[in-house]
């Protein structure tokens, strides 16, 4: 594990990829980890990108990590795809367009599917940008697929989220635009080229009079992001508003926010780690897990009896 | 609450309403619930509609219940929408169609808007179908759309699994049928009458070949559920495939996983709700994290000294 974190601090590519799989497989190894990289952390802008399938959003974070590589030292690109279809390939088809990307040691790339939400575990999506972070990528994009509220979880994380849409999206368009009003900083219209683009801005910009929060009126640009077209106003917007999001005090209230939010989670997971390391396994509570399969006996009494059994054998060992 | 529990088992519906909304929000008392009905439960045959938007499980369930309601006592329906649209309007106004079940008090409807898998909550489909089950229905509807990850594991806690799909999918047909391969019990095809029945027939055929587990082998059943047709030649491959559960031990092999699963999630809570009620607004806690907001104190670093607080604390009231 210090080797490990050793060869992170020398930019070993490797032990990056290494220690985001521990922290995304929620070993017990993650808070250390988590621990030792944090103080390294605090220097990215965080993008995230979302919008519904055919948007174009591969070809526009392709053009976005170009354009950011020529101003930033290192990108970090965090795909997930929460829709999770079993197998999920045709997300992982989409990164064979960014194959430049691989080759480039300035883009650090990591894809992710997302377990189920009920019972399986949420993706680690803050503590992987943090990793990112603290191996010094300068901007981390985050992209992701679709319009509902777990994509709007996701970028939670984002300092700006771009919501990209296209023309044509027909029924789409009005659960992305319901999406728009809670989570978009920056609206991109790519395949601007396409006819029907100029309806697309309209209805979004009827949408943004229904916005609340007066701080902050999204952009919309247009993009070609196929040709290249739009990619320098899309930046200078971005642009714009992290520096809205400097000079407003929006940006360190998120930052304790999500100190917050870090370290509370990190309370949670450290007291499962401990029933899982140190109790699950104890005789007295396989035997009650016995009585709950075999016997019937009712789980949530025997929830409580574990609970009282924890507390009893935490306190002995003291 | 003693209250409720007792309202409860006088069979008033608003009591069972109000519980399914305490332990939908998780609230502290959602436990002990759980303990004080729990042992009511083990009767309900519990089935579950999955399927892409637009294969008429709106319908089809609708027909179903009709057709349970000629045989049992009570019908539980829990209708869910995982990908929880902002919003989410659409699904709702599927249960107009439904509105002759508001009026038949043997049926007990109930939807649920999912929210967000990360940082949310998960919806406790288990808990809320053990309330209904508890309450006396003996057929539990639980419905849901799509065929992700997400869906198979609301559908996790069913006995029976549907999968719903229709002619014309076009590429939603691949994921379909990649889900078909982990969770279809009985394969509806549904607006039979539709070009094209036969080559889906075809197609889900052909996935058959490839499943694993020999046991049971997916029956594909045709329906017109808005003409009527099909349902009875449904409602026998149901009874087939619960006759299965019985016979092969299948069913309670399940439910013993399900309680030990109960037993567990109930002793997380459990600790959470400890953390929540008796231990984060202590002085000191507030005071970490404070540290964490303000002064940038690691917050992996503050989990830990909070859980050494934790620990102490208990052991100190003991």
């Amino acid at each position: 594990m210090e080797k490990l974190i050793e060869g992170f601090i020398q930019k070993d590519r490797m032990a990056l990829s290494k220690l985001i799989t521990l922290v995304e497989n929620d070993s017990p190894e993650s808070l250390d980890i988590m621990k030792a990289i944090y103080p390294l952390t605090g220097k990215a802008y965080v993008l995230g990108v979302t919008g519904p399938p055919g948007a174009g959003k591969s070809t526009l974070v392709d053009k976005l990590i170009r354009n950011f590589r020529s101003k930033a030292d290192g990108v970090g690109v965090l795909c997930i795809d929460p829709s999770s279809i079993f197998g999920g390939g045709a997300f992982l088809g989409d990164r064979v367009r960014m194959e430049w990307a691989y080759q480039d040691d300035g883009v650090y790339l990591r894809s992710l599917a997302t377990r189920g939400a009920l019972g399986g575990l949420a993706p680690r999506v803050s503590e992987i940008i943090k990793l990112m972070d603290a191996f010094g990528k300068e901007v981390i994009i985050v992209e992701t697929v679709g319009v509902g509220q777990m994509e709007a979880d996701i970028l939670r994380y984002a300092d700006t989220k771009i919501v990209v849409s296209v023309p044509g999206l027909g029924d789409q368009m009005q659960a992305l635009k319901a999406g728009i009003l809670e989570i978009a900083d920056v609206l991109v219209v790519n395949k601007a080229d396409l006819p029907g683009a100029r309806d697309v801005v309209d209805d979004l910009q009827m949408m943004l009079y229904l916005r609340k929060d007066s701080d902050w009126t999204p952009e919309i640009i247009l993009t070609e992001a196929l040709h290249d077209r739009g990619i320098s106003d899309l930046d200078a917007a971005l642009e714009r508003h992290r520096t809205f999001l400097g000079q407003s005090g929006l940006k360190e209230r998120q930052t304790r926010l999500q100190r917050e939010h870090a370290c509370y989670r990190a309370v949670e997971e450290g007291l499962k780690n401990y029933l899982r390391e140190s109790f699950l396994e104890a005789e007295e509570v396989k035997d009650i897990f016995r009585r709950v399969q075999e016997e019937g006996l009712n789980p949530y009494q025997a929830a409580a009896e574990i609970l009282q059994l924890l507390f009893s054998k935490t306190c002995r060992g003291r």
